[in-house]
């Protein structure tokens, strides 16, 4: 999601020329599915105003899919005006009541009802639909959020369209014994549906928790390359785990991923040159292991 | 280890009466065995030069375990003239000749000779021993190290009177899969031995390699206040795991450390005011998770 989250927490707005410039890097280094933009009011996030733009400027593989955050139903017209550019949207609310008044000024219940009215519209123009749950695994407003209230949650995602789940630690609270914990729990209660994963790296954890995800047989991760976007809490502090972090260490455990990590570090590189200052990747830094 | 491995990194010399006030915050914070500094030649790090004022004029909770590391039996000579202020011993070699040649210029075989005779005479003194393999996972210059390599090492550390063995990853090479054959193994060698793991961050994979470790039954783990320290390669890259971030983990996986964690990341920001400059440490930026 570096496109998406990455650019649009940038203080600047980066020109849609070096956002597409970037996108395809990303697309040429194998990554399959790519959250490319947001279709948020501009006035709210000048950042991606340029999301039509994005849209129908972007060259990518074939095989790859575009995926779209879309905040509400306005977003969710405004993707399908750009309809056969995209394959895929996402829809977010949080499992924080306090997180999610304070993010989208709404109770988690009006939330998911329009959730339930977006994906039922995208599903019906053939749109894959993810349904993306913040603070899954802790709140900074509210401290512990029950699993079995985010199970609910993602219950009713699925129920209404939503093919894919994801669990967002978005301020970096989840340890371990905790993800383990319930991505057993999330498998038992939605058999059918793509359980991912999407981890902060707040305390350094990040590629722990990854860890104790695959452990229970989670195959899908949420990322950002670069270490870019994520949410600051408290300011300063990384957010998103690094692409190139991510597919170091599951390369070097043997899991395939089909990414070309030198091509993906090249793309962190073009990313840290265009925004002018040092990002939190490791790997960016370090270059792949060499085992000579 | 962040007083000696910490300090010794650093570009310029940090003053003594500011090491003393950092070692003794760690010593508040419920730390039980600190590596104070290391006995090597003040005109080869000058950083350390005043590790015998250290040793004299450190006050620290009577149940901590003062470790300093000596490099060959002139820095255990210097050592044993401060008997009293010392409980342990670390001596250490590379699993790796070419990594031996290039860091103390002697071959693996005249290294394991002298920590022979160090430990000797150390274990004759009542002193504990420590023995620390580095580049136990692999090499920047020879890239993959035989696990047979380096539990033969361990062994004869071990026969030479190390209680402890650490294996240090000590260019970031290691990956989860790789930690829990490698300890598995290494339990098996060496039923009667601490084994310590001794990872690094270089590649934002420092605490997925601990819960690794944790699986298989490690229980003793090196770190670094502040993450300073460690092997930057390339330039720039991070090195030791930190403190903050491991107790952190441990803690909220429901592992108790004795360490107060608020106390180690005063520690920590206390380091990062006497350096002047921001550390790497995540939990040190972000703070400790509070669950409200």
């Amino acid at each position: 999601m570096g496109p998406r989250d990455g650019f649009q927490n940038e203080p600047e707005v980066i020109a849609t020329a070096d956002k597409l410039a970037l996108i395809e890097l990303l697309g040429r280094a194998g990554l399959k599915r790519i959250e490319v933009t947001s279709l948020v009011r501009p006035d709210v996030v000048p950042q991606l105003a340029d999301a039509e733009q994005v849209l129908e400027a972007l060259r990518l593989p074939a095989d790859v899919s575009v995926s779209v955050l879309v905040p509400n139903e306005r977003g969710l017209e405004r993707a399908l005006a750009h309809r056969a550019r995209i394959q895929e949207i996402n829809g977010f609310l949080s499992a924080s009541e306090t997180h999610n008044q304070m993010n989208v000024s709404r109770s988690i219940e009006d939330s998911l009802a329009g959730l339930e009215r977006t994906f039922a519209t995208a599903a019906a123009e053939g749109l894959r639909c993810e349904g993306v749950i913040s603070t899954a695994f802790g709140c900074p407003y509210e401290g512990r959020v029950p699993p079995a209230r985010v199970l609910a949650i993602a219950t009713r995602l699925h129920a209404a369209g939503a093919q894919e789940v994801a669990f967002g630690d978005t301020t970096g609270m989840a340890n371990p014994v905790q993800v383990r914990e319930f991505f057993r729990a999330a498998r038992e209660t939605l058999p059918g549906a793509e359980l991912t994963a999407h981890f902060h790296n707040t305390r350094g954890q990040g590629l722990a928790n990854v860890l104790a995800a695959l452990e229970v047989g989670v195959e899908s991760f949420e990322s950002s390359f670069g270490e870019l976007g994520g949410c600051p809490v408290p300011a300063g502090a990384t957010g998103n785990i690094a692409t190139e972090d991510l597919v170091s260490m599951l390369h070097e455990m043997g899991i395939a991923t089909g990414v070309d990590l030198a091509a993906l570090i090249e793309a962190a590189a073009a990313a840290q040159a265009v925004l002018d200052r040092p990002l939190g990747s490791h790997v960016l830094t370090a270059g792949q292991i060499e085992w000579g």
